[in-house]
């Protein structure tokens, strides 16, 4: 039996999974890239150090998903492409910066996996995914729904990426779902525009009293075949498991049922990318929530080589 | 659509969610008042720091409860009035401090929401409150039943405010029920004497085995329309999700079984009053214990703010 | 009533539960002792210190379980006989000192309780363990199987314990169980040997979707009456209940989980010993993975009490 | 002897100093006032909640400098004024509102004590006092010079403020100096431009071989009886003084330098204001940085005290 | 050569120095104990977790101390006592219990080096050494002088044991010297009581100005061949070297400041013992609050070898 | 004026200064490599994340500097060549790999700037640099002399290095020097050996007493003009500056006198390569002791910078 292992896994420059570093994604299947932006931020902020902490926890994630029975290593070719820069304090210039940051990765071919960074980027990622492939179909987990339309005067900060999104056109709601939004509002009407607007939002309660099977099965059908964007605020997650993000909130979800739901709802579907947003290092001594959040990651990329394989082996 | 708010959650002096800070509680349907004493504490004291961590965590709680569908703001005047003054290492000068202070509070005809400080405060708590509305329904979360009669030779404690409460006759046992008692005791028949006086003890092992909804149906059926006081004690949860406190405890429960009993039970009885203690900042390294405590006293006013509601459209 | 205590818990020298201290097991009945060595860790050192957070967590621990209504105190000897010198840096000349320092606790016929360290000591207690009693039936609970043969070209460290004690006939593999096994592996057929000695592998998804009760009625079948020893790996947990361990994993159990199936599953069996591994104290800051770790060795002592019990009532 | 406390420090709402909270300084010598904004951070954010962190360690000074020998409250009326709304992302609107929010306070006859927030907003702070005073003389302690034109493309951020003081003659140059600069620069000429405008810039390696008399000299010298501004950098600290701050610099000065040079120097000059900026708890655990900022504030308050003193008993 | 070492130093029960435990001090030169009593405390509790502390820091301490040429081990029979059981919430009590258990120690013949605890501990550790020595010559850093007569209407906590020390005749207040003293006071005549007692105190800004030597110079002066007391408060360290204690204060000593004074004094004087006191784990990340804190014991016991050695020499 | 940076310094994947990675050296001045090693550590481990930690930290590190006036990037080519794989567990297969992961870098002509991990990294680093340059003279900062001849029975790990650098010839004892060696030690005698053998031990209490200048020239005049080896172990620096290392010492000095000497020395001598070793992350939570250590690496290569220009110029 041979030995698994020449480099011990805490060796070696930090990249997502030490997959190797290349700057731009030629030849990958998916391409990993950080958005270290956190000026959205409303609460506490340092989210800019996301992407750091989400390769630093990633190092110890190895290719093989005994859930989906799929390994990364096997059926795809996964790169790190580094960070955008972006500018601390200048909002609407940093969208554009990721807009056109991203855009590049979406035309190669790669399917990229954005690591932020606060919610406020989500915009930037759906710019760049519209782009590319038009109106997607958002699967959004969160405690959050980000609908709001502005936020002291300004249209942009992490609580109103899908307002823009879907002002903009850049999803498509009758195809789109918020799953696991919870927590004190700031009216009782908080939620109609959106709602009104033909997205589906599973509130963190039905969720909880319903279970992860109906609300699976009703994801996989408003999307189809249609090319889907997972955007996954990593306080999805209950304030336990997710201790380092800045608006933490309670009454949430385990990993679990977090990964649970990731590798069936993304090995069914047309995933054209996804983001993992809202680790906040500062705020995680152990380090669980960037492993938490490196793990969804890991867990698209099962779900990527999953679905590669079903398609091989039709 | 107006955007929702001009001032960022995190300016301004910290006062409970940002109500206004009012000496005295004219006027107002709740008054959150700090007790910020930890000298009845056996293990890790800290818990002085408490209502400083549960104001500051308090900070993001927004005032609309979907699962109530109740908004604070719009049934409620909330205030704080800051904290009352104890004196450390004074046991007994202190709990009469808590009830001197408290007693004005039950009076003005404002709901208190009291933030410990150790659980000892409790007994300065029912003092008070049983001078104003005699004998109550103790509806009480934790993991220990503190009725102890004394610790080291000396009767205060917080081990030993319940022991007492029932000796000066505060409570009303054949109404009141402990829930989420677990974790290792000092003997066999550490429980006994609670019981024979009357008091339902759930163990943390029955609820966990037989859920949520026969407990509380329980206990909505023992309190009545009796006056009755919360008292949570943040190790109700487990250690998971309330690391900060002094002795915490494994086994335990998540902040949505906790959240959703609260709600259940409180927006459906005659609340005189409420406390929640023995958060510890210090083992609380992402504010999550503190969160979690600040969401209890939000379930709380929302249940108020909710039978005010049911009262109403009557 | 008599007052409990007359020493505050967190006074004195710290041993495991407030036990004397005793440098040998004469008269124990059970004997805890440390050790603390960790230069088998792959990813984050540092568990030498896990026996020094084990004996401090512990001084809340109280002796009466009131799961099984079993009394440590009052059916058992509890010493603590301290720690077992090791090398670090060389792992070999260890697990010599290791199993050389066992042998006379498990030859005194007294049960020792022992506290890593890393999970490469277990070899040294299997084969401290085997010399007294043969093979043993393992009831190992962990969210890695450690049956790798080797790392970095060299056999042993903390992810190949068991592939030894296989090789070496320590285990009964027809016996023996691992439970609560996930996470992305090194590749499909990482945990084929295994399986192909006998060993049945409990995935972690098998346990979230089929429960408890299945898998502890197996474990009691398949060891039966022969002499077992129990490895509880802290990271069986997940990760919020266990943050401080060196490669903490998401997707795991609670400590309710975990403490209800030592107690059902030791008081049933004939335990000839156990080892608590992993406990990482530099990544434990609110000290609650050193509290899961403590109270999963008060479970099990709590259940050669309650065994103890039954024998004496039958 | 009277006792000299009737309430313990660590009650009540967090003010500064435990001062009264007054909205607008009516009947003030000096009034307290955060600005809770990092939008200008170049590296680590989060000194958004130094303002709140300065409050909490202030809550333990005392009225009276043994140094000075001045008491602040026999002198001095203190209030607290709260924070300044700012928007987070966008920084040219901030910089206004800040601006906006000084000018009243400026106008109003007492002294500003400025709570930062980055050292972005010192252009806000400069920018009102120059509206009322007119150019202003600097004293500015500090790691870096903060003059470079511009960031990433665009003008402001914390790394630039005495360039557009300088630009837009808010401060003086000939009567301004600099005091602690040190760490690495980006090239040989960064500090040319500054100098060529005629500002004094004291190196760190000139301070620690020649020490405090001489700078304290030639500080007084520099600014005679213009209104003068301290803008206090907490990185003029060494590291090891002030952990707590978004880019620490090694090679600093410790609390008893800084101190005494502040008390030497505002306690002769006409002192317009000040502000204290780049407290970053997030990275203070002990609150130590916290501590020396505030104790900064407090040596200015206490030089104030001492300056009225020698007036009225000329 | 030997190898010097054969059990590593992070193995065993923690006793201070890896000292033999033995519950009296029977035969012994020195022994040390505990009081972990923090019920004195004015602002942030948890000294009572400081002989925990200090005795995991000193583990790293070795025997030979090069600058006094002192070794202890060769010269003195060190035992570890444990600790003083006190009451938490009961001042009054503790002090009595603190004493009670201490007058047996300064009976025995060894010294005692007692380890805090907050600062009032020293009221019982010197009406202990009172007891059996008379009035005894007070040597004491710290930054605060605690001489006040009370705090919010009671006679005793941490801000007053010198107070009452002098009341009662305990400190020969012409032969004792505080040393350090700093930072904001209650009022301009704070200090006048003690110093109209004869107390000499040395303010932190007169030891800053003048150095070491004149101040040691007078001490052993002031003390000449009178039993002395060494009562050394953390907080006479910089907050840089003391951030784990309960009220830092900056402008203060460095670790080889007081290192340098005790062991100049100590080694030249009669000591009849020590109390270390105001350490405070929780805020002590790094643990070099408890390293200097152990370390000051390590520099009274080298004091006492080498004193013992020149009276053996001479 | 242009802008002075197009990325921010918390973009992009780490590596040291934000230098390019390359695999080997070639082309290079100065050659960056971790050796992510500490399986020799005596007490707390950790270092293997050292290199990472340093990485991190030298982010903000920019090229210039001021006291040498010479900038790195203007006169070396830097590379970082990521990390030497190691055996956690297996001291002496480690210290092969190190040395033979080192001599390919010595050869090729770029100095090294080696990255610990523990001390007895060192033994390896000087095997390298004897292979290639022969005995050289070593330059040491450090608390310990590190000159035992075994632990526990075992001949290497953190406090042996020198002891068989002297035994092996690979350093040059008469023309080395160790600067900083204080705290308790094992015995009197424990530095007479290396004593004995021609090393100049410089105690920290005689650097304390005499002052940097006496003791650079005496570095200076024993190295002369042969290669010379600096090995900087972060515990030179005082607990204060250092709390992120294995065995903190109090006593020390401060980073001001470590980078004085450190540049003094090392732009007048012809340095063959350095390590910076013993900064153990998991203790640093401000990362000071990181940001102290990249510090030492960067006044090293600004040494070289400035020597560089000193040649060219002449």
């Amino acid at each position: 039996m041979a030995f698994v292992n020449s480099s011990p896994r805490f060796c070696g420059i930090r990249t997502f999974m030490r997959m190797p570093f290349q700057s731009t994604p030629e030849g990958a299947d998916v391409a990993v890239v950080g958005v270290p932006f956190d000026s959205g931020t409303s609460y506490r902020p340092g989210t800019r150090f996301g992407p750091a902490a989400l390769r630093e926890a990633s190092t110890i994630l190895k290719p093989y998903c005994s859930v989906l029975d799929a390994d990364i290593n096997e059926m795809l070719k996964v790169v790190d492409c580094g960070d955008i820069d972006t500018i601390p304090g200048y909002m609407e210039e940093s969208l554009d910066a990721i807009r056109d940051g991203l855009i590049p990765l979406f035309h190669s071919g790669a399917t990229p996996v954005i690591l932020g960074g606060d919610h406020s980027i989500s915009l930037g990622s759906l710019r760049a995914a519209h782009a590319v492939h038009g109106p997607v179909a958002l699967v959004h987990f969160d405690a959050h729904s980000d609908t709001i339309s502005g936020y002291y005067g300004k249209p942009y900060n992490h609580g109103t990426p899908f307002y823009w999104a879907l002002k903009e056109g850049l999803i498509s709601p009758e195809h789109s779902t918020q799953i696991g939004i919870r927590g004190p509002l700031y009216s009782r009407d908080a939620l109609s525009w959106p709602k009104s607007q033909g997205l589906r939002i599973v509130m963190g309660e039905e969720l909880h009293r319903r279970g992860m099977e109906p609300i699976i099965a009703e994801v996989l059908k408003r999307v189809g075949d249609r090319p889907a964007f997972l955007s996954f605020d990593i306080d999805f997650l209950d304030a336990t498991a997710a201790p380092g993000t800045g608006t933490p909130e309670v009454e949430g979800f385990t990993t679990y049922e977090a990964l649970t739901m990731v590798r069936a709802i993304c090995s069914q579907l047309n995933m054209t990318g996804m983001d993992l947003v809202e680790v906040l290092p500062d705020k995680d001594p152990s380090g669980i929530t960037a492993l938490a959040g490196a793990s969804v990651a890991h867990a698209f990329m099962a779900s990527l080589a999953s679905r590669k394989m079903q398609h091989h082996t039709r």
